[in-house]
């Protein structure tokens, strides 16, 4: 197997982050509008460089600090969602994207750091409407599958949450990102019926009328029954 | 946002495979023995540079074709695994590997190709109880990991068979993965009763002694219940 690097074109890598989160009730996605060709004015998926000496994780951590202004822990939840390496993607050489989906609960608007230049939450129906840069389109709709397709078989819609939820609050997250309307009752008879799925805390909600509602957070299962809670097709 | 290629150090992109399959009872994987430095004489995931003009997918293809001389579909399953990008992973310079999972039925040998130098399958406990090349023991493992997994929430299973099978045929592929014992009767009753997951076809088993099983194929469900076959812990 010939295995001698000097011997290959060399690539520039870089790591792109579908952070997507929730706002007045769509689901958002942190969007950077660029400044410079290529695509200029268009919306783009936050990113840059990998750096040497970085690992491929420090740099989609870095670039959600850098790029939130909210520190690398903003997002409650980070996973590498794929590599994207078609040979056209960069009109300008070969870049190679590894790209991460970030999960987090309201943010506040991201604070301009050194490397944002107009970094916003959009509604992710709004971004998917109009030509992204690159083939930003694709990782963004790839994003937003994975997570419908987590929220499905895993815990991870609390990810969208404070560490301390109401069943109400986690309802508007499935409701949100799958696009339907849930049974209230049927929703929390299943998601408090479910062992491990949710650990009751000794506290309430505070405000709102009524009686404050039971907070809870997220319990130890991984794996969910995948028709827990999706709604019959 | 900085996004100036030329201005970023380069680095070189590799594809590397686990192949699984199954053989005599046991998870093997594809490997390679190194005849040069670095990592001479250990075992390593088969893979190796992207070329110009050339996607990730294809180049995990063409690995895959070279690699066991099957052509690229020798696998009936193949998606990407993650990226690995640690600054010390390749001694020479910064690499990045983009990995890929494949599932295979039963394979012959690998025929050596222009590409391969002793490629060979190996049993996943043997390669995974000494030390491979790289990091490729992390790889493998994650690989693995992938496939012990989606078995779960997935027909995945049915790859590692030829198109038709046997329910037995089938639950060897889970006892082997999984390391389980599975009860022949509640696997029986389990994998037919759920609804999408087998389809019989119109033909039985040839050889074996008693009556000739009957041959399914893989159904249009593409998500299992995670509890239907596992074996409570």
């Amino acid at each position: 197997m010939d295995y001698d690097p000097s011997a290959y074109p060399s690539v520039a890598v870089t790591v792109d982050l579908v952070l997507l989160t929730l706002r007045r009730g769509a689901l958002h996605a942190l969007a950077v509008r660029r400044g410079e060709e290529p695509f200029t004015d268009r919306w783009a998926l936050p990113g840059g460089f990998l750096r040497p000496g970085e690992t491929l994780d420090a740099a989609a951590y870095r670039e959600l600090d850098e790029e939130t202004g909210l520190g690398p822990s903003a997002a409650r939840h980070l996973e590498q969602l794929a590599s994207y390496g078609d040979p056209e993607r960069d009109p300008r050489m070969r870049v190679v994207t590894v790209a991460y989906l970030a999960l987090a609960p309201a943010l506040p608007d991201p604070v301009a750091g050194g490397d944002v230049v107009q970094a916003r939450f959009v509604p992710v129906d709004t971004l998917l409407a109009e030509p992204l840069a690159f083939d930003h389109a694709r990782i963004l709709a790839d994003g937003v599958e994975r997570a419908r397709s987590k929220l499905e078989y895993t815990p991870l819609a609390a990810a969208f949450c404070p560490p301390e939820f109401t069943i109400a609050d986690l309802r508007v997250v499935y409701d949100t990102v799958w696009g339907t309307t849930l049974d209230p009752r049927n929703f929390h008879r299943k998601a408090t019926g479910t062992p491990g799925f949710l650990e009751p805390v000794p506290r309430r909600a505070e405000g709102g009328p009524g009686r404050p509602a039971q907070l809870y957070r997220v319990g130890p299962i991984r794996v969910l029954h995948p028709a827990l809670l999706r709604p019959r097709a």
